[in-house]
């Protein structure tokens, strides 16, 4: 998505440690009509996939399956992050590490608001290592539901987590790959 | 806003404590096409406040936040909750007390995102005490920003934040305020 390859070197930092940061449209400051056409293009590359639901994780990943929702005119759910596992048996759960935090995190999404019936589109803002994908397939997963697609804006190529989700045969698309990331200078994936 | 107490008494859930749960539109699942009209609708409120900047607090603000944005064409900014008080010199901070979780948390916006040029339009989905709108105006006036006006989903009326907002100028409009909450019972005001 050439767009946002624009946005990216126009307003994105590079940090140490691989980070990427694009605060000033995506993860503090939201562009509402750039997010928009970012959910068009999450419509238009998983439109036949017949979804029903879009699931994604707190905070971030919220503004973009939200968009993509209104394109798909179908429910968007959130798993929400927290401390303690929450042993209530009427939500899925499940553990995510976090690399950049360094800790161990549990996700829940009530299970009414997923079930076997669901085609499942799950959206991200970043894929790296794939840990937060992962817990989100694994309630999928208990849930019973299809995972049909999963749609990412932003992955670092140069982390294993795309590749192995692919290899494992998830309709994994990206609106960019990006290969390598330095100080003033951001390598795209052709 | 007639459609919003219609999705209230279908879907709401009353809770102890005064709590209303909306988890299968607004908190957990969310309802894209109705979450844009609720946007649609606070642009109508405030359209004429030459607003340039929307203010939200994650995480349960941004979905309304956003949708409210696609109206205006402006930037929407989400204030960050932080465990511990972020020193940096570059974000504006304040704090905030949560009657439901019982504790003080911080909340952190970058100076980045928010200046004395602004116009803000501070959006959020519930009002009771009106802690986290305190939060938000306090970091506004930091900022040197002008407050142009508070958009609330839900007020809850029986709580003291929307009175007290009004007493003191502020331009804040509820879409519904529940004056009453008891199992199988919610009041609107009329």
């Amino acid at each position: 998505m050439n767009s946002l390859k624009k946005m990216i070197l126009e307003h994105g930092e590079v940090k140490e440690g691989n980070i990427l940061k694009v605060d000033s449209f995506l993860n503090h400051q939201l562009n509402p009509e750039f997010l928009y056409r970012i959910g068009e293009e999450f419509y238009r590359l998983f439109r036949n996939e017949k979804i029903t639901k879009i699931l994604t994780i707190e905070v971030s990943g919220i503004a973009l399956a939200l968009t993509t929702g209104l394109f798909f005119k179908v429910p968007v759910v959130f798993a929400k992050k927290t401390v303690s596992l929450n042993l209530d048996k009427d939500v899925y759960t499940s553990k995510v590490f976090s690399y950049t935090k360094n800790q161990v995190y549990n996700i829940m999404i009530s299970k009414k608001y997923l079930d076997k019936d669901d085609k499942v589109l799950i959206i991200d803002d970043f894929l790296a290592e794939g840990n937060a994908i992962r817990g989100l397939i694994d309630i999928a997963q208990k849930s019973g539901a299809e995972i049909r697609g999963i749609g990412i804006a932003i992955e670092k190529g140069f982390q294993q987590g795309g590749r192995i989700l692919r290899s494992e045969g998830y309709n994994l698309k990206s609106l960019v790959i990006v290969d390598e990331l330095k100080p003033g200078s951001i390598m795209f994936r052709s």
